[in-house]
């Protein structure tokens, strides 16, 4: 099922190193090949192992966006949203999903492009956010939200994230947006700290193209890619988001539950007493 | 294009009943059949036209939600969110219409199921929201929530809300969830005052199925149809809430457009100043 | 110190009314007088113990409000906000109150009179929070709000919860209320399900009048007082809210700790990992 | 009544600067002395007249805090929750504060401390808000609060608001904060995006400490004042914020209206139509 599989783990991080190791051991002794390379992987696996967190897998999801190559994720310490394979239970689950006994899930990415005089000058794509933000913390930014090229609205605020529904949980819930599952077809809107009290998040279908107009008083934004990577956006400029072509797939365990990996990330449950 | 057009009034409101017949004649004089008989419409007419407001266009899509045919709401004084025509535009827009130039939309419904050990005991359809509610002002009410037979959680609240994209301006925005654009195929749950910190809107895709299994505990529950009928529900029964199977279609003016009547009954764009 | 302790239990509750048994020979073993008759205890008491939960302490405060005799709740399992003994700390903790070893806390209440035409019709005190409400569950009320005889707004919602700095972590938590620390002398307005978007939490000083004047539209509206008694409000009549006149005493354990009390019931410190 | 006057004007708007010289000449006609250096202003002056926008008043009462001097704010275009009179109305308005026809009213402030190893390294005065915020949009920061030497919580989030009545229609609003009645005796603590479902709004006393003690793992924090200023806050620094020893007083035309300035400018009554 899976001839070849790379594994990805943090350079500078011993244990997800060491862990990385024995994976290797452990597949190459079931004669599966093991790569670590990134063009090699982007041309020959079948499947990648992520051995850190979600932000490992974010940065994976966006390296190898286009090469529809699943990915599963090893936790190195506290469950993930996205890596949800624990070490403790590493060779065990494997085994299982070495005979085809997993859930492949798919999830959505935006495509995020900054344009100057309809001039493309930045592109990246998002497994969880794209947010404009502004750098000065002083300051708050000025911009026109376009949906499908109808005007929408002007925003005085911190910044707008728009998200997936994987990045539902992320930067978009701290600021205040709702849980989207995966399932949902849908890119949200949610303002960052806006200047007006009749803001709310905003759910648009997955087939939108949202632009972000940065209106000329604007200094000093920034456009951020899941939180990793960012690049500067004049005044004037404009950011597009769409929904990326491609999705990726991410595999998990078999008795995978969407609910309670909410629950307990999220400590569902915990009423007021 | 449209033969035989049903027109529904408000039948105690002089305002709605006087446009009715005003708009008989215009219709008439174009040599188109009106009616007026619900059993008549569901059989002849390609065209409803409501003259009222919203809540006669949720009433309206309820009676005729199998029957396919598409709604026009005619306004009687403010805009409405379904009803965006207003006397004045009426036989301007409606001669537009009556020549094929207008805008449909597809609005999604939720059929809403309550059972008792398995039996059906009550079926309704929903436009706007299916709200599980108590009726006792003192007490909150427990309850299960399920998603595709997967548990949720538990909630002591007030309630919780079921929304359609077209309820996300409704009782569902009060209660705090995020808007929809109508073309999001999903199902918004929100609670209403939930006794906890850790509470969100949630969104699920359109083909979910919800159940919302009522604690042994909780008397004094009811489900609410579009705010506009009810039924109740005892402790230990079920309330199961789908996408309904068919949808309403509402055709506009061809200039119509979401955002802008978002912004005007939202007061968008009022920013602190 | 405390000579004549009054003990208040659950009259149908077996748990309770044993504590408060053991409780009666643990005092009375060390010469103290214990009664159990409210006549009594509002003529006696130099302290009432209540054994049960934060419900228990909500109704006695109301009960002996303007007695000013000081209150101590001992909880039957779970902490509460306000009954913070536990009964296996009890013997040990009362121990040291007796001694003159506690904390003695001031909380505020709200004195709540529902007026028609100027006619004084109903009367009560409230602890927690003073509630008016719909009763019927498909309609929400329209009221106007005024402080000190200033307009404040008007308001279409479910209802308007008025709030003690206590009651800041019961009902108005749920519907979107800050946490008020007991020491802040303000009374909280937290609307339930505001039918605007542009609706906050307001918090005026702790010597204003609200005046809350119900619209002639809004039927089927009933003040709570502190979610546990209820008197129906007609369209027309005025609910006026003020801090009542006198204050209840809490006794608490030397070390007691507001914000740990806060941490352990509102799960403080599960953050998103 | 008033001798001296101090006017202040924004040095680099031509609006500010005309509207200025015309109050002068009014003044001056009425026999009233006129001075524009501020420590001529500090000395001498028994009212400032501030010439331009809320932005202005919160500047001008950093600047004279401790001088015990009344402000009145003149707006130039739109209404300010501080700047009040207009310029249309100001001779008008400003005939009868002279003749002692006016409101004059208590605003409190936040003093506020960074502190390294005790040592104190910095200090201002806020009479919006103190905000401990990131300065490097991508990441949050973390630090342990403090109230009265008692820790209330630990939090991962992108900024921290202490804020004053005033301030509580400014930054804290956007952030989710309550509107704080100016009498209110309290301070607001309102986290800006939370990394954490249970966040809510705190109010404390007015005589509070509050201390902000930033996490070692949190580089590019800062501290800003109104919005104004700012001042790096590094690693293992205590931010100390606790109301100011005095007040500012503002003067208001005799009809002024709390509420009627907060219905204005936050669209109160825009309801859901």
């Amino acid at each position: 099922m899976f001839n070849t599989i790379g594994i990805i783990s943090k350079p500078l991080d011993p244990v997800s190193k060491g862990t990385a190791v024995e994976l290797r051991q452990f597949l190459e002794t079931q004669g599966i090949g093991v790569i670590d390379d990134n063009a090699l992987i982007a041309e020959q696996a079948d499947l990648i192992i992520v051995v850190g967190g979600d932000g490992s897998i974010l940065n994976t999801a966006r390296t190898f966006v286009d090469n529809n190559i699943p990915i599963l994720g090893i936790n190195l310490g506290r469950l993930g949203f996205l890596a949800d394979v624990s070490v403790g239970q590493m060779f065990d689950l494997l085994s299982k999903v070495l005979t085809g006994e997993y859930t492949k899930e798919e999830r959505s990415l935006l495509s995020c492009q900054v344009e100057q005089d309809g001039q493309l000058i930045y592109q990246s794509v998002a497994l969880n956010d794209v947010v404009v933000n502004r750098q000065d913390a002083l300051k708050m930014i000025e911009f026109n939200v376009y949906i499908n090229d109808k005007f929408v609205n002007n925003q005085r605020a911190d910044g707008l994230i728009m998200t997936t529904p994987t990045g539902s949980t992320a930067y978009a819930l701290s600021s205040g947006g709702p849980i989207m599952h995966p399932g949902v077809n849908a890119i949200g809107l949610v303002s960052i700290c806006p200047h007006t009290m009749s803001h709310r998040p905003l759910l648009v279908p997955g087939d939108s193209e949202i632009v972000v107009r940065i209106k000329d008083s604007s200094e000093g934004v920034s456009v951020h890619i899941d939180g990793q990577t960012s690049f500067p956006v004049a005044p004037g400029q404009v950011v597009r988001v769409r929904q990326h072509s491609s999705f990726i797939h991410l595999l998990h365990p078999q008795d995978y539950d969407y609910f309670e990996i909410i629950r307990s990330k999220l400590h569902w449950g915990s009423q007021l007493s």
